[in-house]
């Protein structure tokens, strides 16, 4: 294998080939690892991982359970999202012919429109009977529940199956409890119950656990990350907590970052622990800007999405992204995309005003398929070691890891 | 939708509206007896389906479970087939890492070494470890069977999983069935022990059944066919008996171009019933030409491949091929590939010296991969009804209905 950097001025800094041969070589003893894991812990109906990538490690940010984003997949490969879709059913129940969208409810997104109708494009050419509804609009429809045997129907349509993709944020309705229809990925995985100090959490034991097999440092995969309790960030509630905290995860990165010969500056994301959306996310580079946050971050992370009260962050790593997209320059993210534990493609999300450190799910992004003819299915080591084939394997293993951590969050919540 | 017909210059003579129409409009009726049924009948690893379409009927001719050819797929989708062996493995168990491929022995055939080279490199590429040997190459690892707990070891590889490339037309070792792993598809399942006549039995029960569900005529997708005891072209024995079915099957064909007005000349494929690669297969127009069999004819019909004596034959219906390739013009047919019952892609193979009612399958045909982005996933309903889209996914019913067939065959020999 030759291992030729040439042609990768985005990982130029600090590319870690140790990490990136590590994995690529170890392909049949990663596979065959997942193939066990996903036994034990059934993966959910479809995710997005948005992953940072700054050569000396490469870890997803977060885990989104109600992928919207549908209509930014490459429409080349549409196949290949059927496949998964029929996968995926075709291990819950060969009995389901009908499935239920439940949608958010500020459907005059037109983005979000273009998702759903994205979506369910993808269902019915799967060979399902595909409706939707929004949340907002089930009342009725769950008044109705017990006089039909607790079977939920929307207008006459009786679903086998239910898909969130409503993230919950607003809670869920009472009834949902009494719906017989299964519905996934699951009624108690949105964000009213969901956090991502949660997930980092089982992100990490998996990790530790992968990092052994692999015989590489697991902080090469993971963001550290810590939680505070309850915070106000108008009143300043538990903000000594926050920056006690946060001076702990600087020490420690900057403690790795030596150990690494990185000479970055260390940077924290602070992230409301249950938000989504691009919503309630501060970037802070040092403790004197924590403690001298002027209102208008403040009153960023006030509120999430819904106008739900922001009360609990995760102080998560932050992590460069070395991945500048040509010819324009722009910093770009990897977002993949999963129908059960399939991968199935994704886009680069990239912000023209945004920097590397910076968090790029904001208005003012946009977004380029991702180029994977292999579909991070298969590494090539005939490349070198940073070619597109490898560096999308990659992005694939530290995705599925990702979809594994939610795949246990949702089987213990069971 | 539009019936617009102006696009297939291939279907003009008799062009079957209401079939194509009813198989399109019914995906999710369809889709859902297809999930039904791989639920019963698992489907085996791996299949490639002959099928020929004359406008007015569609249906398979040759159902191929050790399938070569793997080189002439798109390598473009190469990610469409590794997710199918993933999916096919996982479904026989997550342990599964090692693979045994028992090849033809015929290896300097340049054609097949490059097929089970592209085979072994999807295999690879899927995640697993893969090793290949000659069936003849095995007699020594089958001798010490016994001392390894009948484990079956080549040179030191342990395989967890043994897939069948030999067709074992020459029989099948002894001591295979000592061998503690599995063999896919199965070790009672090649030509020493299958027959045509066996599998387009199958075929017919569950096209009786699909065609019911359908609400068509089962003969618009099925070839009829007759069967004849032992038969001996050199000696002529048996002979009267053939052409006694010849005749019905002549007399039942003409009755059904009768029904649907179509004014082509019926003709028969009579074929070696356990024959492969094209070999032991004549074509008559007439029962004279029965009759008077010249002695290339009577030769070429008392041998198949291996050598092995010729002693039975399946009468076929001929299916005409109003597929014409642009711009040669040459006929051709489609070959479609799957791995379990996720369709793969295909081919069409062409001859440019053989007529529409030829067997193509013979020296100086070429190939030319069938560019389906949606691999017979999908129809679309908002094309004419013989698009090509609509033409694959009508492909993709009629070669899953063989793979069917096969799958019953392989669950009844178990």
């Amino acid at each position: 294998m030759t291992k030729n950097l040439s042609n990768v001025e985005y990982l130029k800094p600090f590319a870690n080939e140790d990490l990136h041969f590590n994995i690529i070589s170890k392909q049949n003893l990663i596979e065959k690892w997942f193939r066990n894991q996903w036994t034990k812990y059934p993966p959910p109906f479809y995710s997005s991982i948005d992953i940072r990538n700054s050569g000396f490690k490469i870890a997803p940010v977060d885990t989104n359970l109600f992928p919207a984003g549908f209509n930014n997949l490459d429409k080349e490969l549409e196949f290949l999202y059927i496949s998964a879709i029929q996968h995926f059913m075709e291990r819950i129940s060969p009995e389901i012919s009908k499935i239920l969208l439940i949608t958010e409810d500020h459907t005059r997104n037109k983005f979000y429109i273009s998702s759903i109708e994205a979506l369910k494009s993808l269902i019915k050419k799967s060979g399902f009977d595909v409706n939707e509804t929004k949340l907002i609009d089930l009342s009725l429809n769950l008044k109705s529940l017990n006089q039909k045997n607790n079977l939920l129907n929307v207008n006459g349509f009786i679903p086998d199956i239910i898909i969130l993709n409503n993230d919950l944020s607003d809670g869920a309705p009472k009834s949902f409890e009494h719906i017989k229809q299964p519905i996934l990925p699951n009624k108690n995985i949105g964000w009213n119950n969901r956090s991502k100090t949660d997930h980092f959490e089982y992100y990490s034991d998996i990790t530790d656990n992968f990092s052994r097999l692999l015989e590489i440092d697991s902080w090469l995969i993971a963001p550290y990350f810590r939680n505070c309790g309850e915070i106000d960030f108008q009143t300043k509630q538990g903000e000594e907590c926050l920056i006690y905290n946060a001076k702990k995860l600087f020490h420690i990165i900057q403690e790795k970052y030596d150990e690494y010969g990185i000479t970055e500056k260390p940077y924290i994301m602070i992230k409301a622990d249950s938000g989504t959306y691009g919503m309630g996310i501060i970037m802070i580079n040092d403790i004197d800007s924590l403690k001298n946050l002027n209102r208008k971050q403040r009153t960023k992370m006030s509120k999430i999405k819904g106008g739900n009260k922001l009360n609990s962050v995760i102080l998560q790593e932050g992590i460069y992204s070395y991945e500048k997209f040509k010819p324009t320059n722009h910093v770009a993210e990897p977002v993949i995309y999963s129908f059960g534990h399939n991968l199935v493609g994704g886009f680069y999300r990239m912000h023209d005003l945004k920097n590397n450190s910076e968090n790029l799910n904001s208005p003012g992004m946009s977004f380029h398929p991702i180029p994977f003819k292999e579909a991070c299915l298969s590494p090539n080591l005939n490349e070198t070691i940073f070619s597109d084939t490898n560096k999308f394997y990659i992005y694939g293993v530290i995705a599925r890891l990702a979809i594994l951590a939610a795949s246990k969050e949702i089987y213990n919540t069971e």
